[in-house]
């Protein structure tokens, strides 16, 4: 079990895992915003992770994309690794509309974050374990 | 054969062709600036490809790179599906570095595109030409 880095540990919320990645949420209620982490030591870029590891990334972050797509009616998924400041790789899934804050551009330093109430959170969260199912252990 | 989006016959260069993807390069001189797009119709998001496509595309977007990355010497190779403007499933790898322009900020809407002049673009070129080999059809 890799730790996470710091950034990602006070900028996210630990929702669950895949068999690869950990899965966060972005404490950034402007967008459903999730991180998939894969569970890996010492990696930064994608083509760095073993061929099966990345085969199985590309699985996680597709059964991702769709359900967040489905589950927030999202007109545009933003799948991106960057990781220009937080290097252990983490891959940003946005969920984007035409209507929202930072549309058409990115969401990366763009606005700063919007806190979630808690109840706000927890239907984010509840929609990502009806949209995501039996492949992802859920953490909270 | 996909024919490519308006946008992208505007603003890319056609450099050549892994299985999957056409590979192209941003006509801006201010990072080297590859993109590759999946050959296939009608799609906009990575899980919408069948599923051995999405294992050729993380195939081909980790050759690519990982030639980026030692071609060019990068600090970080930036990997992103977008789309918000161009619905044409399309993925961005931008070659950054510390010093660059818009480091550590994401590259889309930072700064207007930079030519490069008929050697730097050859220069690019070449470079891509001898980090990829036999795995890409080149027509540069």
């Amino acid at each position: 079990m890799d730790k996470l880095h710091q950034k990602l540990q006070q900028d996210c919320l630990l929702v669950g895992r895949f068999s690869l990645c950990q899965l966060l949420l972005m404490k950034d209620a402007n967008y459903p915003w999730c991180i998939l982490v894969p569970d890996r030591e010492n990696i930064s870029e994608i083509h760095q992770l073993r061929k099966s590891d990345q085969l199985q990334l590309i699985r996680e972050s597709s059964i991702l994309s769709a359900a967040l797509e489905k589950a927030f009616k999202a007109d545009k998924i933003n799948v991106a690794a960057l990781g220009n400041l937080v290097p252990q790789l983490h891959i940003h899934h946005v969920v984007r509309y035409r209507n929202d804050k930072a549309w058409p551009g990115p969401v990366w330093g763009a606005f700063g974050m919007k806190a979630y109430s808690e109840e706000e959170q927890q239907s984010v969260v509840n929609k990502l374990r009806e949209g995501l199912g039996d492949g992802v252990e859920f953490l909270l």
